[in-house]
């Protein structure tokens, strides 16, 4: 492989996920990763250019971000993309009323969206939510319409809280899809117009930018396949197998972000 | 097309679905589908050999024939073939010990198997029972396994209920299936081993033999790829755009069951 100097040449912006590489989440708030609060002040004091780039749909942008605050991190709400705020500029530009599938915590996100005799569904990592009379109702209204619009919040398998892993929003994306035979809109990663509208807020071009996340397909793969470069970290939902994954190489793979953050500070600008 | 004649000449089984056909389900037993208690009986006295195939994974066999029987069917258990008790057999040849995502009402078909220290997951249609909780619990054993096995009762989209759709286990199957990157093993219709073990248990060739059933993929697809030819009711969760199907073409189109037996009883000797 070649040296971390050639791989990390020219990079000026640097794109963050959050669960996983700057924190494991629980149901009680989480716990940083060791060095990631560090890593991000680091970061941020450099030349380099930083934006958050989650599919996190739990939670509202505004809650997100105050539960990381409270743990140390330097982060204010404009500088994270979040799946949900996107949703809700789709949906109005669209003129599309959403039946929600979706966690209490999420829901303001929505309050300017008309909710009345949806016309599309929209799911998010609803956890808990994703009762079986949830799902049913969420399909019974894709079925009843002429052209179902299914938007889901990220297509991911699984993450990884403190507690062990859990089944994300792409498991019951491919449920419904298979159910009412239709393919959904992904808003989130891996979309390539999600990943372009990061870079775009961050003011930076795909190929001087780097993604640093845990999913191998859902970060690395996504970001690669829009001209990025991009590391996988081994925490959160790493597993040693996604090293040997089929059809996705990283640029390189480190131990967390803070490792991601040394080589970036030292080779990033030869 | 062809006519009725040409269409049923030399049919000696008939294998029948049951949910959809026989009676369309709701939580409190469901209601016959008028016509369709005389049109069995008239099916059994005749020289037709008949046995009735399902993919009902909800009840125990026992169950699903007790109910029936009350609702004036003339049917016995050793004319059922039924997802449960065939994934039992198999379980048990191969040494599988199941974690089960199961209801209540089809766990005594399990009796006799080892569920101790599961390799292996099986779901069947659950209903309520597939809530987060215990979707995440048989997606974390399948991920802790070398070589993840998934079976599946069925894969089913939707069946009708009285109250309306609903969803079936094949959505849930492919949660599971994309969440841990495999795929399941399908003991039920359309599999086509499951179709020419009830064409066995009949002792009728699969070219002498007629599926009827409200699934056009399920039901149709399936036991014409295994040599059958295979009529649609109008019944259940028949929609009519099951008739452009781009797929799959039923050998013919009846308004019900009742419809299918004076067809057969008048040209399945031509």
């Amino acid at each position: 492989m070649a040296s971390w100097g050639k791989r990390l040449a020219g990079v000026r912006g640097v794109l963050l996920d959050i669960s996983g590489v700057l924190f494991d989440g629980s149901e009680d708030g989480g716990v940083p990763i060791p060095g990631s609060v560090e890593a991000v002040a680091r970061l941020k004091r450099s030349q380099l250019k930083v934006r958050f780039c989650t599919n996190e749909s739990q939670k509202s942008r505004g809650d997100l971000v105050r539960l990381l605050r409270h743990h140390g991190f330097d982060i204010s709400e404009s500088e994270v993309t979040a799946p949900a705020p996107a949703a809700s500029l789709i949906l109005k530009e669209r003129g599309l009323r959403p039946h929600l599938l979706v966690q209490d915590g999420v829901r303001s996100e929505f309050d300017q969206i008309d909710t009345s005799n949806p016309n599309c569904v929209v799911i998010a990592d609803a956890g808990e939510s994703f009762s079986y009379q949830n799902m049913n109702k969420a399909f019974r209204v894709l079925m009843e319409l002429e052209s179902p619009v299914l938007i889901s919040l990220g297509k991911g398998r699984y993450y990884k809280e403190t507690s062990g892993l859990m089944l994300d929003v792409g498991a019951y994306m491919k449920a419904l899809e298979y159910a009412c035979g239709i393919e959904a809109e992904v808003v989130g990663k891996p979309s390539p117009e999600y990943f372009r509208s990061a870079l775009k807020e961050m003011g930076v071009e795909a190929h001087e930018a780097i993604m640093i996340g845990d999913d191998i397909v859902g970060d690395v793969g996504g970001a690669q396949r829009c001209g990025m470069r991009a590391l996988q970290v081994r925490t959160g939902k790493f597993r040693p197998s996604d090293e040997r994954h089929p059809d996705v190489k990283a640029d390189g793979y480190v131990e967390n972000l803070a490792e991601a953050v040394d080589l970036l500070l030292q080779h990033a600008d030869e």
